[in-house]
């Protein structure tokens, strides 16, 4: 009896971190790949990778890795991905499908543009809207993406083929894989994930600034813990994601501090109606989104 | 053998919702009480509490709940606190022990100085650092205060006698017990909880106005749960820990809106190593906190 052929021949994942370790496995446990090729910077990590079986083999060579893969999933931080697109371009096999995982879309479709001096039809820009704060392969696993949403961004030029692979590689991961544009993408990116991040930062950066923070920290309760998880989080990752989204971000930051500026003056002169009603209409929200 | 006899012959707790009814519990438990009876204005919550076995009895009129009480536990809502002073005050017991739970002390310390004229050396306020989004007396359990912190925020003029009393009850429900000023209480908890919910409403309110609220929100992932689980705490509280705490709160969302004013400018003019020392900071204090 021949075996089935998987999905993917030759996979080359560029960032074996927790993304990218977590799709290799999810590949490999939906029998999705043959070889799962691993590239990236810090050869450590990579080590630990072959170790753990996320991956067949790796190159620290970039240009080496990609040679004869059919997906190359580019899975490096949001501030590196330019480099490594420039790196890989002029080693792609003619028909391999190239995508990648960055929180911010818009930046990494211009970065393409520029280096290919086009979109190439092979190019699906996407986005699995999963994590923790934790980071690199070891916090890797298989079941990172069930149940949770990938966003892919295709764009005129993309080949449905292409597209196609994309998909099918996702929801055998156990995602639910949805399309969307490639501004709104970041525009609710922005909204529902950087906005809050950069909040926890400063939040607890203001505090810890605080004369008394020691004090102050001694006495914070079970809701700071959660409000402030995000704070754990890598804060380069972050920070090129703040780069990397600035005009969406920048947007969201307007409209919040403005709405913040508001009730600040409504807490300050007394108006008990203004402030009843903002945390009514946020309750109500939340309350509307989840059950907890 | 004669039974040992319990801390507090007869407890009064107005208010018995999610504080006071596990307040409630956790002494019975600790067989810490002889009679418990309930007030507040709520006779359905009432009615459950002695259903729940929660309190002995009730009475929905606050001057004769309080008749013969050794102690008097003030969980009203902060907004009801200095009106429910005024109704008891003249019934107390003469050596009846009076205390609170309010999420902030300085506006209840003025409002009983106000009532009684000056501070009754059976005055005792405290604040147990406990609870969740859940509030009524169904949402009451024994174990609420264990290895929480409970503050008392004892004045000069405060009886020994009656202030050990208080210490007592709370170390019964498994907390700790901890004196603060009550000025520097109210500047702690502004930062740590008053600041956070005010931002968690803010968030939610602003997202779920803009134009494609539902779609934003569908998009939120893991993260932005934890981040605004607060805000789907009790509008009404929130507005008079708010209307309570104003100055405190006030000076500390001066401080986190400057701050925050000064990142969207890093962001806005591409300070990269601006944005990267913030969120390091932030990271760095978040992690010497908790573990997770």
């Amino acid at each position: 009896m021949a075996a089935t052929q998987p999905l993917i021949r030759r996979l080359c994942i560029i960032g074996v971190g927790l993304i990218g370790g977590s799709l290799a496995r999810a590949l490999r446990e939906a029998s999705a790949v043959g070889e799962v090729v691993g590239a990236g910077r810090g050869e450590d990590n990579l080590r630990a990778a072959v170790r753990l079986g996320v991956v067949d083999r790796y190159d620290t060579d970039v240009s080496r890795a990609v040679a004869d893969a059919d997906v190359v999933v580019v899975a490096a931080p949001l501030g590196a991905i330019s480099s490594v697109l420039r790196a890989i371009a002029p080693h792609l096999a003619p028909d391999c499908v190239l995508t990648d995982v960055g929180s911010a879309k818009g930046s990494v479709v211009a970065d393409v543009e520029r280096i290919y001096g086009a979109i190439p039809p092979h190019f699906v820009p996407g986005h699995p809207i999963a994590g923790t704060e934790k980071s690199g392969v070891e916090a890797s696993f298989a079941t990172l993406f069930q149940r949770r949403r990938v966003i892919l961004t295709p764009l005129a030029e993309t080949a449905v083929t292409a597209y196609r692979l994309i998909r099918r590689m996702w929801e055998l991961t156990g995602a639910e894989v949805v399309d969307m544009g490639v501004r709104h993408h970041d525009a609710v990116l922005a909204a529902t994930s950087h906005l809050p991040h950069v909040l926890a930062y400063t939040l607890v950066d203001t505090l810890a600034r605080l004369d008394d923070r020691a004090e102050v920290f001694r006495y914070a309760a079970g809701g700071f813990r959660d409000f402030t998880r995000i704070a754990s989080s890598d804060p380069q990752m972050w920070h090129d994601i703040c780069v990397a989204n600035r005009e969406q971000l920048l947007e969201m930051l307007t409209l919040f501090s403005a709405d913040l500026a508001q009730l600040t003056e409504a807490i300050r002169s007394d108006d008990r109606a203004a402030i009843l009603a903002a945390f009514q209409r946020a309750k109500r929200a939340r309350d509307n989104l989840y059950l907890d």
